[in-house]
């Protein structure tokens, strides 16, 4: 293929992408919701515009690595310990509630057939897809109603934070668990291994970067060594101890948080992202999903899946949040803030299609489960507030 | 190829490039002739560490899209009408004398067997190579002397613009021969047409964007659309004009130059350039160059090559300067401020490489064309302002 046969498919997916962005965004859903729509009307399902190649893999790689590794930079360990105890219990109870009622709810539909078979797994893996909250639009929603600094706002924003770390283990884990065709006791000492290697390897780097920032800050070398260092630890963890890359991207950012200039390369990181790697990797989703496979059945299986994925978020944390001494109100309010998903439920949809753990076809559950829990979770939140105002802070 | 051996690639590159760059600066010399030599280094020639795949040709040849679309952004039009004459006449010399130098030189070193033959074409790529100035180093050198806003300086700078319009007018046709296989005149014709309907549907597409950019100023959708504008171009350019991208990419960027948001949006590119996809076009010329095949020979020829190269600017360039009536210490000045060559010679040889006009192993001409002018002209222009000083602005 000429190179020059790439800038069209580039250019055609900057422009879809923008503008279905930006349609889905009058529709106050997020904006990959249209980039990932855009990518469904350009591919084969539609328009047939642009197919799925090497390169444009290569190109959405890299854009959920660079994802992975702004989240992990934007990651702020100062309101973790802040909150602490209960947020962690809020995010244990937010993973493991959506990830057992989701694997339950996979076997309801298609049937168990024992532990550690491949039905088993692909059910654990739609629990997996479930766990992950994404706390942006909760975020954005708390702060028009002047509560995101309070208590309450507090713990909720943590407590996605830790979610977020608890989401990529228990990733890691699921995937090892296929991937390798190893036992458990394997994979989780694999994964054990690469997060103490990371921990102690990152202190190290840590260091350097801190220095090296001291000496040369907001510099462009500053970024560019914090791409490279999110590159290899991709690398390492996919290639020495079969950890999806993304958690090594994720590792790397959260290493390099702390940084004075963290959000300097964070910047720097979304603006490749949002120019081209972004848009490539949520129009990929779009272009790889066939929508002429969408039958009644999967429609039926998205809509409980949705359901699930509210439900199972809101009852685990509300639950936590009871217990740790809010009242009900309040501890519903945590529980609705704790539902919203977003990008990272469809980066884990990818991995597990990359590792043949589920169809692209249930892309289209995931896109819903965003599309509604965006939509809905301001909404509840604002009734919520109105007829039980918090104190604020 | 699994994704995550990309992931490596691209870290080795982004480590070696930014590191040698440094170095490369540390002795004044551009920080892209760090880069080329870190992928010397990286590459086949020594640790081989890494080797040119359809992946990094394909990023690499997005990387000089980026470059040549923000060079033309950068464009002043104001300066060019306020010099007028006499800078179009100092560009045309500094474009004409080296083209015309260089062509010969190649003949006097491999032989004449008359026009239009493989042969004289390779000949007058050499001396393709040879037109393009890059005016960057002069500048800095000009204000640091503080001569940069007289006449002198002013015109410097707006012939170097010229040049560069008309380089790319030169390299055009030139590859256009060779491409096609077809006669000059249908190349000629072709680049009219593509000039001709590029300035027509620019307007349209100028109007379009200063109204978008009015209504929208300083939102992403600006930089995207604009990189979407660049790569559709340089693709017509390819697909349907068999002209070079990098001349649709160039000629985008000098449409939406005159933009409210033009340096917003080169700002945009430049970060996306430096952050990845720059260190990979500039290492890939280094990972493909193979020292191994530096002969005696090609020796010969990079030193000869190099001095016809610097004196023909001077030449070409002083004249002029004298009949536009500048005394001769201004005239020469011109000319020595005119014969800095950087990424733009690069390019430029990178395509003819692809076209099959050169042999990679001439890329150590133009490198060290780059490292010598680049370190000569601030040098000789300091001793010349010295010497003579000009009268200020």
């Amino acid at each position: 293929m000429e190179a020059y046969e790439v800038f069209k498919d580039l250019a055609i997916i900057l422009v879809a992408a923008k503008l279905f962005g930006l349609i889905a965004r009058k529709f106050k859903t997020p904006q990959v919701v249209g980039e990932i729509i855009a990518g469904l009307i350009i591919g084969p399902s539609l328009l047939g515009w642009v197919e799925t190649t090497d390169f444009l893999s290569e190109m959405a790689a890299i854009g959920v690595v660079l994802l992975m590794f702004t989240a992990g930079l934007e990651t702020d360990l100062k309101d973790l310990k802040e909150t602490g105890v209960t947020a962690f219990f809020v995010a244990l109870m937010g993973v493991l509630t959506p990830l057992v009622f989701g694997t339950v709810m996979y076997l309801c539909f298609y049937g168990f057939d024992g532990f550690g078979t491949e039905k088993f797994l692909e059910a654990l893996f739609i629990g997996t897809i479930m766990t992950a909250t994404s706390v942006s639009i909760t975020v954005q929603a708390l702060r028009e109603l002047g509560y995101l600094k309070g208590k309450l706002g507090t713990t909720i924003v943590s407590a996605a934070i830790i979610d977020d770390v608890m989401g990529i283990i228990v990733l890691t884990i699921v995937l090892g668990m296929k991937n390798g065709g190893s036992s458990i006791l394997e994979t989780l000492i694999k994964t054990l291994l690469f997060f103490v290697l990371a921990v102690g390897a990152g202190v190290i780097v840590y260091r350097l970067f801190k220095a090296y920032d001291k000496k040369y800050p907001h510099t462009r070398r500053i970024p560019i060594m914090g791409l490279a260092f999110c590159l290899v630890l991709s690398y390492v963890a996919e290639k020495y101890f079969g950890i999806a890359d993304i958690t090594g991207a994720y590792v790397a950012g959260v290493i390099l948080c702390n940084m004075r200039d963290s959000e300097y390369i964070a910047e720097k990181m979304d603006i490749n992202s949002y120019m081209l790697f972004g848009p490539v990797f949520f129009a990929s989703i779009g272009i790889k999903t066939n929508i002429r496979e969408f039958t009644l059945d999967i429609l039926l299986f998205s809509v409980v899946f949705v359901i699930v994925a509210l439900l199972s978020k809101i009852i685990g944390c509300s639950l936590v949040g009871k217990i740790a001494g809010f009242n009900w109100p309040d501890s519903l309010k945590m529980g609705v803030g704790m539902m919203t998903r977003g990008e990272v439920a469809l980066i884990v949809s990818q991995k597990g299609l990359a590792a043949g753990m589920i169809e692209p076809v249930y892309f289209m559950a995931v896109i819903m489960l965003i599309i509604v829990s965006s939509i809905a979770t301001p909404m509840i939140l604002k009734s919520l507030f109105t007829k039980y105002p918090s104190p604020k802070a």
